[in-house]
Order: structure tokens, then C-alpha cells, then sequence
């Protein structure tokens, strides 16, 4: 029972596809991950990708979708970089430890390029307990961007109300939430997210943007560096992770026969609140540390009542077939994430585990 | 019969493995993909890779072997982003396709940074046929580093001796003939390749770099574009791609059975020589624009005497099961790329297959 924080577990019909057709793609006699990316047997499997992507999170027409490398760490340096020319600024909303990275890359791209970021928030000094609203930032309405991150992998805190910050364009880091629930895409300039939670393998990266967004990013730098560029190249541009789009290609198919997002976010909103609820029971035994309001559907941490129960917790889950529990090492403690291939009965069995650990240990 | 030109065939004793253990790596009941990036059985399979890319091109003990993302075009933009800061000046050879983007990526940098790219020789005039010799470069002495392409995929010309230009720090583009044969990495301040051709799948960049030249780099860029950074994090600077990696691993546990780059080096040379020769056999049919001593190990072109041959050719080959000899859709004609696990039976049939379409068209 796989809860790591990602690389996550994947649906296993989508591994399952990929293993039995991994030495002979589509009756060629090759592997998928020998076939050109210029080639009509690799091109319907991206085309499908880029499809299912564009069906899944009901993409308008006015988007493009694109596949990029690097991970969202490359996207907090491209954004800038694209949407940060000399003289302009960008807000930036820091809840957690991705979006406060996120601000600190682009803070060093604005010094190299003589451009600016504000820190139009941060829930630093309280701790990442919270998702912070509009109504406690100081917006610039003139920024070229207002950039958050929907769910904080680390810390736990998602804004289980996506915000609309002003009215400046919304880019936002969606890597751990992504395509786990609904969202209004025609909300967002754009949208970034890492594959390897809830999309497919790690090596994927996921760009959803507003292509008048895209067609204002700088057209001096490199072309490598330009969104524009890739999205005008159908994300062909140079040789894409092929075997990571076939991936997502499968992982996506799965997720439409589960219901698509409003089937997924059903399933995944049961799962946190079971996890939750067991956690509120024993509330003198498991500690989570963020407030109610902003508790992530996907990555749930808590502590026990010391760090001696939280390693004697950690081994006896893992003697019981608890995978990826532990805290990210910045924070320490006890994460379970709930990513959408996470089955349901692993988490009532945590629950069960964690139920009668406290029992036995309270 | 595999002869793409990238991605490309991988042994199948390395992919065969993979399908083996795709559902349960290392008896975790997990997929190698499914495993976290910080978990103990993947950084195993990370530090294999890492030591066998260091024994194989016998990495001296003061360079750096890195795993990042983004392939040989993302360096392209990122040597010079690193080593190109403002007021300084690099030279590039420019002898192919590949090589001219990497010129026209790195001037377009110059320009956003106030830096400068000089075009120290190009073959571009006389049609990218051959490889440009140090003698007739006009170098700077001075240069930040010296830029080249030790084998141009497209055009199907390599430097068969690797050559060296002046005394700046060499960077060196060596895509599509990395670890095809034995290289002193010592002459190298920057050794770059996409993993594509000769080492695994597509999603998977080798950089291996002397470390006082990475030192050298700029400090003030965002983390994840500076090369230090991630070869100080051993590559694991953010989420790289695992299963990747994975396979790289897989593809060079193979070449080390194959006796190493010595052995895959002698391998090389007479798949290539024996399709060359059979070319000069049939001169006045097939014509190679190379000149015989830039004529590529690893991707050879030829065109036959009309468009219309071509187009015949490379439908008769198909029908024979030769797949990937379609000349790069920016040059046309005909290219069998010969890299590392492209069994030289093939090489034997495509050239029996050459040979009886030349005696029925000639």
C-alpha cells in the first residue's frame, strides 16, 4: 500500500497496459520507447495524451496543453523568465514550502534580469497551517502575474476553494492536485504541474495556458525557454519523454473510466475525509497541524504525541505494509498522500492501522 | 530492423529486464516508477547508473556526471546561460544541423545577457559535408569556451578523430556518439548528450562536466538552471526521471557485457565500414555527400540517383522490414543510424537488401 508523496503509486492498469505491450507497441515488433517521436505509431499516443488532458479539465479553446521536462522546479524559473521581462513585476503568494522555492526562484530571475517579484503574501511566519485568501494579501493589480500553488505537498495546506487573486494573471503550481478535482481552467493564465502525483511518471511536466498569455512571453530568449514555441510545436519541439507521455496516456484513460474529475474528486474527497475523521476521534493522539479549513485532500500530515511514537509509528506501518509514510525530512512527522490511484480500502485499512495503534499506544 | 535515428533501438536484454520486473522492482511489489526518488531501492539503481557512466568513459576523479532533463537542445540554452555571463565571448564550429542550433540558441542568450557568440568556422556554405578541422577555425584564445558537435545526426558527419580547438575550455555536443567509442574526457571542460541514441530513452540528458569549469559557472541564476547545483545534489536537485535513469542503468549494464567502449567501439566500425563499402561498390547509385573522412559511424546518409529511387527505396525497405531510414524531413534522402544496439546482422541484411535493389534499378 503505496502513499508516497511522489513518485507515487499509479493505477495499475495503467502498468499493467504498459508491461504487456512493452516489447511490441501496436503490433510493431518494437517497444514504445523505441519508436520516433516522429513517427504515426508514437504521434497518436501523444495526440491522445494532449486529448484526454483537454477532455479531462475541460480545457477552452483558447489553451494550449502542452508536455514539457525539468518538473515544476524548470517551470519556476521559465515563468519568469517568459513572463518577467526588465522593469515588470509579479506577485507572489507563499503558503507552504514549493510556493516560497517558487518566489525564490523567481526573485533570482528578476535580479538577473532587472525585473521584480513581491512577496504579495507568506504564511511563513506562522508555519504553513493555512492556505492564505485574497483578502490577506497586498496585490499589485499591475503585475504581470500573481503565481501560488494550489495544494502544498509538504506541508499539507490546500486552498480547498481555488482563490482568485485579483485580477492580474493567475499562474498556479497544481503538481499535487492536479486533475484530482474540478477546476475552472478559464480562471488561470496558467497552469503547471509536475506528472508524478496524479498523472504518471516523474519526468513529465504539465503546462496549461491562455495562448494570448503565452503569445505576450519574451520572443528574445532562447526557443527552448519559450512556452510559445512549445505549444506552437504541439510540445514536439525537441524530443519529448516518450515513454512518460505514453504513461500519462494510460494513467489519463484510466481516470476517464473512473468518472473523469467529478468521479475522482468524489473518491478522493471520502478518502481524506475518512483519514480525517479517525484523526478528529483521537484527537489527544494524532495531531495534524493545519487548521481545518485548509487541510489537503491529497497530502495528510500529522504527528504523534512525540518523536519517539512517531518512529515507533513509522516501523510498525511499515512492517505492515505501510509504504511512504514518513514526513518530508524538512518537516519531519507523518504524511500520507491520497493521490487518485490510491485505493480507497488502503486508506481504511491505515485507518484500521492508525485506530488500533492509538489503542495500543495512547 | 530498427535504424531509427533517435529514440532509437535499446538492446533487448535491458528492456527485457525492465518488462520482468515492471509490476514488482527489487521484491517491493511495486513498479521501479511507483518508487520515491529519496527511497533507498531507487537510489541504488541511481548510483549504479551514475558509477557506470564514470567507468565506462573512465571519468577522471575532478568531473561531475549529471542527470538532468530536457535534452542536448535545453543545454543548448544552458551552457551559455551558466558560462556566458555579460561581457564575455564563446566560439562555436558549426558543422551540421545540430551545431548551428546550438549557435543560434547561444546568441540569442548573448543577446538577453549582453554576452557574445562568435562563429569560429562553419561548414554551412559548402553544404554540411564535412567536419571542420582546428586549422580552419578562427578562434579567440580568450573564449569563455569552445562549442562543437562531435557527430551531427542529420547530416551524417563526426569527427572519427576527436579534435581540439586551441586552449578555452572545450563543451562538446556528443548526442548521438556518446559512449560509442572510447573518448579521453579529460580534453573536455563540458561533455553533453541526450540519452536517446546510445544510452536509453528519450527524457534523459548526460552532462558530464570538469567541476572547477562548473564552479566557474553563474551563481546568481535560479537553482535549477545552474549545473552546480544539481551535480552538488547528485542529481537529485528535483524529481529527475526515474524510470529513466532506470533504464540508462538497464541499457549500460549491456554495454559493459559488450566489453566496454573498446568493445562496442570495434563493433561500430565495421557495422559502419561495411555498409560504406558496400555504398563505394555501388558508387554510381548510392552517393553519400560526406567526404570520406567525415563519413558518420553512426548515421550514415545516402541518396540514391532520383527522388523518385528514394521514395522506392524506402518503400521496398519497409516492406523488408527495415524501419527508420527516412532521411531527416529537413535534408530528405535516406539515413541508417548504427547506433550501439543495432545488431550488426541488420547492418548485413540492409546491406544484402542494398545491394539486390541496386542490381534490379541500376
Amino acid at each position: 500500500m503505496n502513499f508516497n508523496s511522489g513518485p507515487a503509486t499509479l493505477p495499475l492498469a495503467a502498468l499493467e497496459r504498459a508491461r504487456a505491450e512493452f516489447l511490441d507497441f501496436a503490433g510493431t515488433g518494437m517497444s514504445v520507447i523505441e519508436h520516433s517521436h516522429r513517427g504515426k505509431e508514437y504521434e497518436i499516443v501523444h495526440d491522445q495524451a494532449l486529448a484526454l488532458v483537454r477532455d479531462l479539465l475541460a480545457v477552452p479553446s483558447d489553451y494550449d496543453v502542452v508536455f514539457l521536462q525539468g518538473g515544476a522546479s524548470m517551470q519556476f524559473a521559465l515563468v519568469p523568465m517568459n513572463f518577467l521581462p526588465p522593469g515588470a513585476s509579479a506577485d507572489y503568494v507563499v503558503t507552504g514550502t514549493w510556493s516560497e522555492k517558487a518566489h525564490a526562484e523567481g526573485a533570482a530571475w528578476a535580479t538577473v534580469a532587472g525585473s521584480k517579484v513581491r512577496l504579495a503574501a507568506t504564511a511563513k511566519p506562522e508555519g504553513y497551517i493555512r492556505a492564505l485568501p485574497p483578502a490577506q494579501t497586498s496585490l499589485d493589480e499591475a503585475a504581470a502575474y500573481v503565481h501560488f500553488t494550489s495544494n502544498e505537498t509538504i506541508d499539507g495546506v490546500q486552498y480547498l476553494d481555488l482563490p482568485r487573486f485579483g485580477r492580474a494573471p493567475q499562474v498556479c503550481d497544481m503538481s499535487s492536485d492536479i486533475l484530482s478535482r474540478n477546476v475552472d481552467v478559464s480562471q488561470y493564465a496558467l497552469i503547471y504541474a509536475g506528472a508524478q502525483k496524479n498523472m504518471g511518471p516523474s519526468g513529465v511536466t504539465l503546462v496549461v495556458a491562455r495562448r494570448d498569455f503565452l503569445d505576450r512571453g519574451r520572443k528574445d530568449l532562447p526557443k527552448i525557454l519559450q512556452y510559445r514555441a512549445h505549444a506552437e510545436a504541439r510540445s514536439l519541439l525537441n524530443t519529448p519523454s516518450t515513454f512518460g507521455i505514453y504513461l500519462v496516456r494510460n494513467v489519463l484513460e484510466w481516470l476517464r473510466d473512473q468518472g473523469g474529475l467529478a468521479g475522482i474528486e468524489e473518491r478522493n474527497r471520502a478518502k481524506a475525509a475518512e483519514l480525517y475523521a479517525m484523526m478528529d476521534d483521537h484527537a489527544g493522539f494524532f495531531r495534524c497541524p493545519v487548521e481545518i479549513g485548509s487541510r489537503s485532500r491529497m497530502n495528510v500530515v500529522f504527528r504523534l504525541p512525540s518523536e519517539d511514537l512517531d518512529r515507533k509509528f513509522l516501523d510498525m506501518a511499515k512492517k505492515n505494509d505501510f509504504v511512504g509514510l514518513r514526513g518530508h525530512r524538512s518537516v519531519g512527522g507523518i504524511r500520507a498522500s491520497l493521490y487518485n490511484a490510491v485505493d480507497p480500502q488502503w486508506v481504511s485499512a491505515l485507518v484500521s492501522f492508525m485506530g488500533e495503534f492509538a489503542r495500543r499506544n495512547g
